[in-house]
């Protein structure tokens, strides 16, 4: 048994810095590397692509809305064609990066509004699987259960990881409620025992109380949650002593 | 005998439309596409890269640096490290929507002032060089004659297609006069005259009135000089008259 | 009998071009100037505050979305308290180099979709509101009839003069369509006699056929519409042969 | 005896944060609020003046180059023109927010790069004391002493508070070494000590060992300096009791 963690990484930009990248990065698999237009720059990029290296830490963009001042958090009414676009551009600068350390874009993962819109209109959905699916190198994407895109992306042929969330609420539909306040789980111990149960089980307590089935294929940790570092920790430790393999995605996909 | 013909494309931004992308890339070999960072947005990259496959004209990059404000023709000290990570950052976003239409980046030329420091200044012509080196990939660079450009990519094993110029001056070492003014040659012909002479002869009058050697394997227009199409039209019909064949760099260079 | 005419103003940016400034400044009374955020540089808005000076046109500032990429037109998911805090900045920087020239803001009118969001959103309306009203120093703002602004404008004593569009159709309520395509009257007399309807009877035919009553204190032409100028030319020799002073909005409202 | 006391504020940009603005407003006199070009979005330019208000501390313009990547500490080959428009823009958009509490501008010290050129560059120094000047309203620019800012003020009639470091070392023009290293005093007491020579004797030993001669009508403490906060009330408890009143730059030079 499997399962992948990942993390929002790269998040500074110029004199500004963000994230416990260098803490992160010991405990996830698969690092979500903004790509300069929420947040991140060339310096930074290349800075965190070189952290990822030397953890062994896969790669994969985390394209957003050119909305440098709301973080990417946003909604911004762009038509289908630009999302596209947008994301082919930040993909790419990404990759260049990527190549120039050897290593490949492993997964892609929307960030902020854009992951929200993508996961819930289709068209959105299937302009970003476009961008990714255009080079057909076996890039995976990062999806909430029951969402448009791990919907299209099964129909494109873009592999899809379902995603849930160690320090957010689930719907019971296994979407997320994406408030900045994080989780009602107080302490790090409960949370990492969700995350198991998520993947042991494939179940999670909703919001309402209800328990529902959720594919947990990555988890994803919010790097600005406080007590972030810890939280990771102590799930990878509780991961591994319910016999369950930390591992990139393309690994947990098989 | 074979020169090839470059021009700066793709220099429109969201609503703002640049240049006669359209009418140059019928006689142009090259197209040096703007990136982002003085022009260009990823929907206007993207359409230029289709057009220049419509043409048949190669694909390069055209890296500035992060001033849409000006243009990118202000010199911004930057340090090579940054340099070269904007350069990075830009040719892998061009390389993707390249990549998305099947072809490849084929030579790098920045832009206004990066470009202007990169002849003169060896840190700078060394960061773009290790930017472009990085993926060993046979990209090509564009240096003017005599450069730091022209010298660092002998050393460091990246091609370089030496670069005359249509519409503007000559000094005598085979640098340019880069004033927005144009050339003192007043009509199509005349410059389609000196730029047959240039490929044929190696040589041109520079401004001071002696003839300079002169190797012009690249020979840029700039599309925003006044009669830029007619330009690139007469000079293409020119070097056919004369037996000299426009293709693109790598054919030259070969 | 007085009407004010209004155009938008210094959307160039930089080396980008937009518009026919110089031209309509010759015609309108009420220039609406970008600030930054959608268009406009602090060069071109000193520019536009000097010709509109010259012209003897009253300055506006024409506030937006911070989106340069998508030219203000795209709605951007801000809360009113940064829409508040966007207008200021803007309205600031306009009214700075304003009173360089010893020049008032005369009036404000929101650009695109910041724009349409204030005539149909009360949050919204109210945070312009609150931006123009904080200075007490009888800025006027332009709104569509029936809408928010209006309506909100007048509970919070900003003057609001009721705008009417030469150059695109109107709903049954008095509001436009606001579509690129621009309007269905096919030639400027056409579209100049509308104008003088609109102002003389208070009618205008609404896009269903129907006639609809409107206040046409200003009246917006487009700079980029096709034929504008020459559409400005007609509306102002119109209005003034039918003995309708183009007067700025001020004297309209008296 | 005075001295007002100088911090950078306001330097935060959407998602980060950056100093210790609630702190340092209860030991300095004058904020210097960065207006949005290097650092500081409208938002934050909003809360940082109403901040200064609570604190009774005087608002101040920080303007600087467009270069939020580089956060204005790169040279901009900029005309001086467009450096003056530059400064008005971001002038005017922190009036305005000053102006809605009621507020004025007391002072402007140009950020970073632009500060340095201004410094050392007659034009440069002309062309942000033009946009200062214009409105003729009695506002206050930060200068070094012997620097082309404060020789032009003089002629210009635009009045100058002489200013030094409390945490950088300087030079024996009076100048400073604009090194973020800081200062090679190693504790609070001895920079409080120091900064009470400045103002008490007008001496301050240069880093090469001598004693210079120095106006210390402003001291500026950086709020980035690690131990900021402490430094700043050390000094503001030193200058106290030396008999030295901490006020406002308009009460120094009065």
């Amino acid at each position: 048994m499997k399962v992948d963690l990942n993390c929002d990484m790269g998040e500074s930009f110029g004199m500004y810095q963000l994230g416990n990248d260098e803490e992160m990065m010991q405990y996830i698999t698969s690092a979500n590397i903004a790509c300069g237009y929420h947040a991140g720059d060339p310096v930074t990029m290349r800075k965190t692509v070189e952290l990822a290296g030397e953890h062994g830490v896969q790669i994969g963009a985390h394209p957003a809305f050119p909305d440098l001042m709301g973080f990417g958090r946003r909604q911004l009414d762009c038509t289908p064609e630009e999302i596209k676009d947008y994301v082919t551009y930040q993909l790419g600068a990404l990759r260049e990066f990527a190549s120039q350390y050897g290593r490949p874009v492993a997964h892609c993962k929307p960030h902020g509004a854009m992951y929200m819109r993508a996961m819930e209109d289709e068209k959105t959905a299937r302009a970003v699987l476009e961008a990714l699916a255009a080079l057909n190198d076996d890039i995976i994407v990062f999806a909430m259960n029951n969402s448009a895109v791990a919907e299209m992306g099964e129909k494109m042929g873009v592999r899809v990881a379902k995603e849930t969330y160690a320090d957010r609420e689930h719907t019971e539909t296994g979407s997320i409620i994406m408030t900045r306040k994080g989780s009602a789980a107080s302490d790090v111990e409960t949370m990492a025992e969700r995350v198991v149960r998520m993947v042991k089980e494939g179940k999670v307590m909703a919001h309402t109380g209800n328990d529902v089935n959720v594919t947990a294929d990555t988890v994803c940790i919010h790097g600005d949650t406080p007590g972030a570092v810890e939280l990771a920790k102590t799930i990878h430790h509780q991961l591994r002593k319910n016999d369950i393999e930390v591992a990139p995605a393309h690994a947990v996909l098989k």
